[in-house]
């Protein structure tokens, strides 16, 4: 029988996804499992993009562009020039979502072998990517203790070879919910002007900003045309996860280029779902205002409670809709199965994603545990308090 | 500036991008163009897949699971049972296109620097696919005189390497329209498990088959359950490009694991997608019948005018819906650009596709085209009797 590769091997593993087995027999027990351990919305996607797939009149479903129809691309350059980012239709490219978009980016600016700088803990799925595109992962550790602040940039630094092609933020930040602030994307854009790499933004959550706070883009004043690439996507924004569209938006003329050539192989993105997130963009600002407000709420609960639980440690977030929470367990991932494999409070437990696997550091993050409030109020207030009763239990054994 | 890695610079272009502003410009001076360059069919998509789109009844468009739904992978499992090809549900992965299907694959058995041998001509993003994989195509030459039928094996055997970790064919071919036989494809088994390497077939044309021809694929009855890995799609076979779905199927389970990991990097393909072409199942015969019969009318009609031009050698196709012409001209890529930029008949010329970009061996295919009959009958007609014109008055010069 033929041997998978070293490379297949290498292929990280999703950092829930062998809890999966353990949630689905719990639910056969009978037990109901507030998911905390996943980035999906339960808001509803607005109704114009829901509307606009039934009424399509498509009769052949024909490739569309490789880079995304004119008229959207058009479109999202509008809705950028409302965040204060000044792109042309042409410094777009619509992609199968961020997961795309940032397979194309790491493809475009890297040779086999090439090095990315990461803060950590970031998307663990970004692992995946740089395995996928043949790259290594270097993280700069950023600490719980600061919230999750950027690292000192003397750290990023001392780490910057000739192999290194990029720094990559995620802002704000899944699963540190941190919000950079204009001083950190400054030190960033210096760093990277002097050593000329590339600063890759992903800017998935740009909306999910609280507190009155200002969203940073690398796109903003800050004189990266040629040095920012922004990875973007529908699937939160909208709530249309399973839409798949999203973009990659740069200045830099050899990065349109290229990322092309990468869209052009893949032939076109989907055409169903670039019809909903061209007709999403027609969302009323209500929609938004009521989403923030939610997830505000949302999050001051969460975070509320958690400061109750002793010896719980929690970053405040300031955007996206996780956060990293500190427990007082020597393994979260045996704890994270237990839970689901041992525990109930009156037929109820909760799935958290271990933090483990949003490090490439080994053995950080170890006692973290990453959690999202896509969840209502109370089931939030629940999940908490089966938390906090959970903890006490197996601290006993 | 930042510079563009190397990888990203050879990144392949599409062989007819170059083409596409002369096309552009040829229309803009009032000129119609018959497009014989894409595989983009005009036939309509199934009633019942669009239906299903028009009717869906999703709230929050939130992602499926990375594999694709457990009832879709099942009803793909029975397509597969009337084809002779005998899979579960678990042997499948849903994939964003074919594309993604050859990514993954690609990805899975390879470490950067391995080999995948392939006749060529072959599908240009093959290419791409590699490149984006960092590992390197190996081309076995298949000539236009055998109709481009499968190189003798030991030609193959010869390019073996320990970095060697799989023979890709497309079958039927793209852009060859062969149709490889039981015996091609026995000897392709024997082959691949004399080496212990794979054989991903590309059969997203499987339907596309004429003149009572049986499509052989390699999950028929070859033993190679341990080394097969077919890539499919919904692009062709239901008309829907744009839905963007395809699927890989293996029977090993390194693959089928490795794969999932692909997956889960990317987390799901798009879902008003997978509605549709979970309806498009429900397709009934009589669609593909009827397809079929004007297939092969229009491939008739285009071979037998196209062996009436003088110094026009062509292959017949046996499937899919391309076939390579030579023409007696130097340089078919210059031949292609003189047609949208410098001829008309009573305004009118056509646009094919320069075949070199289907050969990775410099030089060859150089005055070879791909065309492909996605026309009417009349156009195509009309098609072949401009290219007849066109070159009588390009070698006048
Ligand atoms: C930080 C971040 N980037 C990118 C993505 C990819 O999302 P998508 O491919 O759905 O756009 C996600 C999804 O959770 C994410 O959290
Ligand atoms: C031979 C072959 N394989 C794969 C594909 C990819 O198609 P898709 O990604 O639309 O499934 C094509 C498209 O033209 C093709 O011709």
């Amino acid at each position: 029988m033929p041997s998978i590769s070293f490379k297949g091997k290498k292929m990280p593993e999703s950092p829930i996804r062998k809890l999966v087995p353990f949630a689905e027999n719990a639910k056969k027990r009978g037990i109901k499992v507030f998911h905390l351990n996943i980035g999906q919305p339960d808001i509803k996607t607005p109704d114009c993009a829901l509307e606009a797939i039934k009424n399509n009149t498509v009769e052949v479903l024909s490739y569309s562009r490789s880079e995304g129809s004119e008229e959207y691309r058009q479109k999202i350059a509008n809705y950028y020039a409302k965040n204060n980012i000044n792109v042309t239709a042409n410094e777009i490219i619509v992609t199968t979502g961020g997961s795309e978009a940032l397979l194309f980016a790491m493809g475009s600016i890297t040779d086999p072998g090439d090095e990315i700088i990461i803060p950590e803990p970031f998307y663990a799925n970004y692992n995946g990517f740089s395995t996928a595109s043949s790259i290594t992962v270097v993280p700069v550790i950023s600490k719980i203790e600061d919230n999750f602040a950027l690292p000192p940039i003397e750290e990023f630094e001392k780490l910057i070879t000739p192999k290194t092609k990029a720094i990559l933020i995620c802002n704000p930040g899944n699963p540190t919910g941190y919000l950079y602030s204009k001083e950190e994307i400054q030190k960033l854009a210096k760093i990277v002007k002097k050593h000329d790499i590339f600063l890759i933004a992903d800017e998935v959550y740009r909306e999910f900003v609280y507190d009155n706070a200002q969203h940073q883009s690398v796109l903003n004043d800050f004189g990266l045309e040629n040095h920012a690439i922004i990875i973007d996507s529908v699937s939160k924004r909208y709530s249309m996860c399973g839409a798949r569209i999203g973009c990659l938006v740069s200045k830099n003329k050899d990065v349109i280029a290229t990322a092309l050539k990468f869209a052009q192989a893949r032939l076109s993105p989907p055409t169903f779902a670039q019809i909903a997130s061209e007709a999403a963009l027609e969302t009323p600002k209500s929609y938004f205002d009521e989403v923030i407000v939610e997830y505000k709420d949302r999050r001051d609960t969460l975070i509320s409670q958690l400061n109750k639980v002793e010896g719980v440690k929690v970053a405040t977030p300031k955007g996206a809709f996780y956060c990293v929470v500190e427990l007082p367990v020597d393994d979260a991932d045996k704890f994270a199965q237990w839970l689901l494999e041992e525990y109930n409070l009156n037929n109820q437990t909760i799935m958290v994603a271990p933090a483990a696997g949003f490090y490439s550091t080994q053995g950080f993050g170890i006692n973290q545990v990453r959690i999202a409030y896509v969840l209502k109020k109370e089931d939030l207030i629940k999940s908490v308090n089966i938390l906090a009763e959970a903890l006490k239990k197996y601290n006993q054994n």
